[in-house]
């Protein structure tokens, strides 16, 4: 068992390759200061090659070897695929989709969480694994899974479904009511006529495909909940978590989950080669922030992202030299426990034979692998990169309040309120026009990521108060408790910048009437008559000479000052004292540079600056408890404080 | 009931709200004087909570306190939408797709048309229905049904089709025949073999195709008839319809379904926020002939449309002000008898509470709101909008002779034909190129809109004589009795101008051969020998300096005048005397441009001229039977025979 | 029977029309020279009205109909659309897609071909068809089905795909090597396990897609084989074949087929009007390398092609004047034993209506029918066209060595490596960029083509010996056979030019380590270490000027040639001799200009030169056993040797 805290490796798949293969990866991870190696996922059909006939020879071996060489294991169980010979005796507990097509065999997630076939054969592997390894020295961590996020629409669904509902909702009067059921003629009057959300002629039930998210969240929490406690029975100090996925499709309420985990773990696959920097700023903020709020410390672990490449409009683009180390510090300065990637050594076949490694199909004598033995020789305290090295090694890993937003790793003064359940909400319902709950989320976070503030994104359950400066992007779903704290929040002394869309629903989409925002229309001290959303390539050029685009809002604001306005002399922007604090709406869809004056003027307004003044774009400041750490995403030299920082590079500075 | 025999409200779901709701909505309809309102469409899981157990309390409420108010009742009955409890009991009569895939409740149209269960559930509320309330004084009109249109492709429809063939064609031997059978091996020995043109491997056949869209139509018409039937055992003197809902992928005959109505309605929905006016004129004039060869005097209803937007390749387009009242009047100079909306309150909840509503969330304090109200007291006589107000009230409502189209509400000198079997034939062919059958009537419609001459849209059915000029757009099939009509209507006087794909095929998609078009070939005395469909982008110029896109033609004209010519010298457009009259072709598709210059030409040759001369664009004359009306639709005021006509208004001149 | 070994003629089918068009059909084929005509496709609801009994009246009158006019009969077994009342009687032999729906009749292809009762009814339908006519003096060559190429997925295929994998892999273990099935947990057990690539959750699994395109092939040639043998079982001197319909959808290996047909024969649409004549070369040179490399003699039968049109992007481009017979001619150059045409006389009904005919809806008083005839008088003999008519009838028809790629036929001198299963592997494997298999074979085909070199175009079974270059573009699969053969090409003095992904992948889509690509790293004397696809639109100038986009690589080639860099530096197309010969790398996708310029550099060094100096673009060079055959393909005269070639024409020079 390493002594070094930090997850420094990958995905490791030796039960694909001959045996001599598993020394040659021991040595090489020996040479690059692997620390970690996740094994186990997806090898059910190794495992437990027939129903309850097992072959442990094999992962007894590779874990052996993996202590014998000083490298941890996550252990994961092999739920997320059941071999072949569960379909041939269970053909029923594989998922349908909405249009009933059963799916089978022959890629992953071939299940339904809701199976009790399913559950069976999960919970007993999951139980042989933990009575087999959970006392065995190289196991640091579980793994449960692989990417909870399965649909599903069968009918063992719809029965979990209607105890769900029976549960939440208490009486089929209050279900219609909740789901607004007397909208073209859906009032039920027996729990067993209330069906999945399958196919249906026309659009569907907002509320109803809303709650059947949170319903396949629950559900797979459960299956989660089920392993994690028959490991712990074994073993009650194991580590166990499981590693999230994130992304609009995937019903899995992560903040929620977070409460359920002991290490909140993420894989992150941006969708760009550009964005690849601010897309990894804001997931690993978002996993800080889901971990301080479930009462963890705000660190959090990177369990995947891919080592040379970004996949971005179905083209594997190519990290290019120095990216590989750039990206993992940036995660490591924003508290994650370490760098794990997916994979280790290239697949031959399969479906992801082309996904990137750090042992590629070439073998190690890659320009991949040499970085990342040069990044693990970093982290090991011996590399050649001594420009942080020394910050870095000082404090071995930053920890922070349990409860907090990791005031350890670099608690920000500026929060986004990020929410994955008002995205489903706004995936569900038929709006006035698209609507990209995520980027719109993403878009604000980067304006502020851009300038240079030390930013938090955050849970609807987070502790608010210690925020100067609160941003609160499309929450199209508040629930009441949520408008209560956002009350309290500015009441308190806290300046809240509210956008358009937000504060419109109830936790069941019925709209808030009145004048839109229903939920937050006294804080804002304004009243939206009607939205007015533009076509692509429209643009506003308010009275500031910002511009507005894709949409805008006609309000009324009396006695409320209006910081811009509209061509026809409609407030666009507001801002109102309440309390000790100040809350701020924003009409309108705004562009990148509209939206930085704006959060400049905002942030001045409150004493929050800048980690660092006038940094150039593209060059990211962040900070950590042993000073604040520099990455240069650009292709040019900057220097920043006097120190010179070479394209593609990350460096340290002394604890400002 | 009103004595103002306008139809002035909106569709109302009191239902969906707490009683107190429906107090203030009346008050607010007395206040914007509504003269009717819709009631009881998808409240059929209100009406009857299980089978046979019924729940008349409310309905009766809403019922009364519409009269109280003196405020007409539309009452609907509720089949759109079936309970889910129906679902429950009668899983086999619901839709199932082309793919065989079962589509459920939870959305609205959950029904298969021709099954026995939703045929008996539907007759037996529609019955109940009638029973109650045909003699409450505030039922001014039976609503049946919402928006006839839904497929299906179950066996009940497998074993209704075959009936439906049987009847149709007789014998198996004549089915092959009509179908071209022989053409991949399809000829059938038993009507059992007859299926719905259910999926498969590759094209289908046309004629199968057709077919079959006319038997939902005549299968829809006969759920409709059922009710209206039952409606009128009870109250012989009730007034009887469905809201028509327009689209090529509706397969309903609404020229057809005209006759069994007793006023003509439609729902009204514009594609484009730019295009509203010229789309709006398309469907009034086609709503208006298909009134007027039904039987009826040429009136017809606007049953629905939206207040506040119009949807714009998914963007909720804001109506701007004025636009309200400029598009109702517009239908009503149209010979619409009011201008219903849907809806009266926007719905918190369910699919559709984004759809704009007299009274939004927001409440009635909004804009929509004003402007509906001071549309009411115009159309009372009591408001603030003098220029067309006296003339308005002089006739309270245009009316026309019985089977002639609409004399009396600007019976137009141009008739556009306009055939929706046409456009499923279209569909179910794989023609030379992609074909917009409608979006090509509706350009040689805007065509003579935007110039100002008085039009009408008829079906195949209408009387054609007294129109001086017949525009046949692309009527790629026509009958034997539609060439004969049209042969006589040239030979008696008329000016007939048809386009390229008319006349292509016979009632069942086959060819008539000999050289297109083979219908009418020997009227316009050409012989097409080839089509040349043109590239996207590519353009001919005609020695006309007219341009072609899209469609040209290879043929040969023999005697024949020719008024335009392709580069190479090939006739492009041609004119024949035929007995009294005259028939151009057109073989290519000309540009607006081009299509305007063409139909002046033709225009002044037979004396026709423009309601008012020199209109702007964007300016439109309707010409009533209590004078001309004035519609400026664009963003700046125009002066128009002397009076100045601000931006977005309506005004009316002294009969001409 | 005719004596002239040319077919010329079409799909003929005289059961869609009246006895009487039969007679008038035969006269304008003896009028236009027709010297062979298709008939029997999809006639099997009229040759088998029900089941097992017979109506042979018509078939008997049409095939001496033919005879009487000296005109041959190409006669088809009608199995590619079983009648209705074979889906009434088998239900469950009609195919299945992926997602499991059921396909029915109402198209054509509606059976799956493992499927015991389809193969039963085709066997029997096949039989008495041979018994009937297999001596009649019309019948000259038999025409097996039509286009094979259906997928299904249901349960006959899933037992069929079991004992066909038995056969392949022998054990379970050794498809779970094969298939790589440790990925995502697929260990097979037992072979009941196994399905078809059904509908799933995520990725498929490539191996075992591409097994089940290659068992798809092989049950489509089982059951042709089976048709073919019963056919020669009656009549054992019997011409059989099936015409082939190209394209990447269809799982058929041709060269694998065209071992089992007496003549290869192919269907031949092309997707663009402009790109016509270089599709149709690829086409014919595919052809003649199929019919070579399976012993045939290099000749081929071009069996359909569209009269007068182009499909492109679902517009019917029209052929224009001349190119009737400019692209037969072209196709005759090549190899073809004929040209036949889809079809004769269009439908009046049915899905291919509008498919364009010699004699099309206006009769044969049309330009189509007269090019056609002209066409027929110039192949007999008679015609108009002195300048070819000559060298065409010395040599009444070219024929090769067998075994050998046609030399007589035009025996290229430059070679281009054609894989259909390589092209499958590609469709089913996630590759890190889209890649077109066929498109970049085509593109490099298309540059020697446009230079004008003698090409051909092998599958991997040719005799390569005698080529001077050997170009094989994006061969991502190459089996262990391949990779020996192309070593010994090199080896034995052939000059090979391989492109970036080729050699990747070994049989069963496994990647063959060690660096890229692993099947020929030792041959190039090359190492890739990483790809660098790039993303649409971006380009990168080589240090040579050439322009690459979409694909590049980082390789180190230590001694070996570099013939251009990337702007880096780094090699992106090297040479390295290898025993008497030379190998070529080209690590990234050139544009057609720098493809260009690469070739004419490699063939100048292996001193081949085109077929003509200095061509126009546009004007095509074929070299044939008697002579040049020259095409103008563009707007304008060119004046070629001496001799004037006007626009769109073709002509022949004495042989070089």
């Amino acid at each position: 068992m390493p002594t070094n805290p930090l997850f420094f490796g990958a995905d490791w798949n030796p039960e694909q390759w001959p045996e001599h293969v598993r020394d040659t990866d021991l040595a090489l991870m020996r040479e690059a200061r692997v620390t970690a190696a996740t094994v186990g996922v997806f090898s059910w059909s190794r495992l437990e090659p027939s129903p309850g006939v097992y072959d442990f020879g094999w992962l007894d071996r590779v874990l052996d070897g993996l202590h014998e060489h000083g490298i941890g294991a996550v252990l994961a169980t092999p739920t997320a695929s059941p071999p072949p010979w569960f379909t041939q005796a269970h053909p029923g507990a594989l998922a349908k989709r909405r249009d009933g097509v059963r799916l089978v065999h022959g890629s992953r997630d071939t299940y339904c969480v809701n199976a009790p076939a399913y559950r069976a054969a999960s919970l007993r592997i999951a139980t042989v694994l933990a009575e087999r390894y959970a006392r065995h020295p190289a196991v640091r961590l579980w793994h449960v899974h692989n990417e909870y996020g399965t649909w599903c629409f069968c009918d063992h669904c719809a029965r979990a479904f209607r105890t769900w509902l029976r549960e939440r909702h208490g009486t089929v009067a209050k279900l219609n009511d909740a789901w607004t059921a007397d909208f073209w003629s859906q009032r039920y009057t027996d729990w067993a006529q209330v069906l999945p959300p399958r196919a249906t002629q026309y659009l569907g039930n907002p509320a109803h495909e809303l709650d059947y998210r949170r319903f396949l969240s629950d559900s797979m929490l459960a299956a989660y909940a089920e392993q994690r406690d028959a490991i712990k029975a074994v073993a009650p100090d194991a580590q166990v978590t499981t590693n999230f996925v994130l992304g609009g499709w995937v019903p899995v309420d992560h903040a929620r989950w977070s409460r359920e985990v002991d290490l909140v773990a993420i894989d992150h696959y941006p969708s760009s080669l550009d964005g690849t920097p601010a897309q990894s700023a804001f997931a690993a903020d978002a996993a800080r922030g889901w971990s301080a709020a479930a009462g963890h410390d705000g660190t959090w672990l990177l369990m995947e992202h891919a080592p040379a490449h970004v996949t971005e409009n179905g083209v594997q683009r190519r990290k290019p030299p120095g990216m590989l180390a750039r990206i993992a510090l940036a995660h490591l300065a924003r508290g994650s426990q370490g760098a794990m990637y997916f994979q280790w050594r290239a697949s031959a076949g399969g479906a992801e034979q082309w996904h990137t490694a750090i042992v590629g199909h070439p073998g190690p004598d890659i320009r991949v692998y040499r970085e990342f033995r040069a990044l693990g020789e970093t982290l090991a305290g011996e590399g050649r990169a001594p420009s942080y090295r020394s910050a870095y090694n000082k404090v071995p890993f930053p920890t922070g309040e349990a409860g907090s937003p990791a005031a350890g790793v670099g608690r920000g003064e500026v929060a986004v309120w990020f929410d994955e359940v008002c995205g489903w909400a706004v995936g569900a319902s038929h709006l006035p026009a698209p609507l990209d709950y995520q980027g719109v989320v993403e878009s604000w976070h980067r304006a502020l990521w851009r300038r240079g503030y030390p930013i938090d994104v955050v849970p609807p359950t987070a502790a608010l108060a210690e925020y100067r400066v609160l941003v609160v992007p499309a929450a199209y779903l508040l629930t009441d408790e949520s408008v209560r704290r956002l009350d309290n929040y500015v009441q308190a002394g806290g300046h809240l910048v509210v956008t358009y869309l937000s504060g419109i629903v109830d936790e069941h989409l019925r709209v808030r009437t009145g004048g839109y925002p229903g939920a937050l229309r006294e804080l804002l001290g304004i009243r939206v008559e009607e939205f007015d959303p533009l076509p692509p390539g429209a643009v506003v050029t308010l009275d500031t000479g910002d511009l507005a685009a894709g949409w805008t809002e006609h309000l009324t604001a009396p006695g409320v000052e209006v910081l811009a306005r509209y061509p026809d002399g409609r407030q666009a922007v507001t801002r109102r004292e309440h309390g000790a604090g100040t809350a701020y709406y924003v009409s309108c869809a705004l562009d990148d540079a509209a939206t930085a004056r704006l959060l400049d003027g905002i942030c001045a307004a409150t004493g929050t600056v800048p980690i660092l003044p006038h940094l150039p774009d593209g060059v990211e400041a962040v900070r950590t408890p042993d000073g604040v750490w520099l990455f240069n995403h650009t292709d040019e030299p900057h220097t920043i404080a006097g120190r010179l920082l070479a394209q593609g590079t990350a460096a340290g500075l002394a604890a400002a």
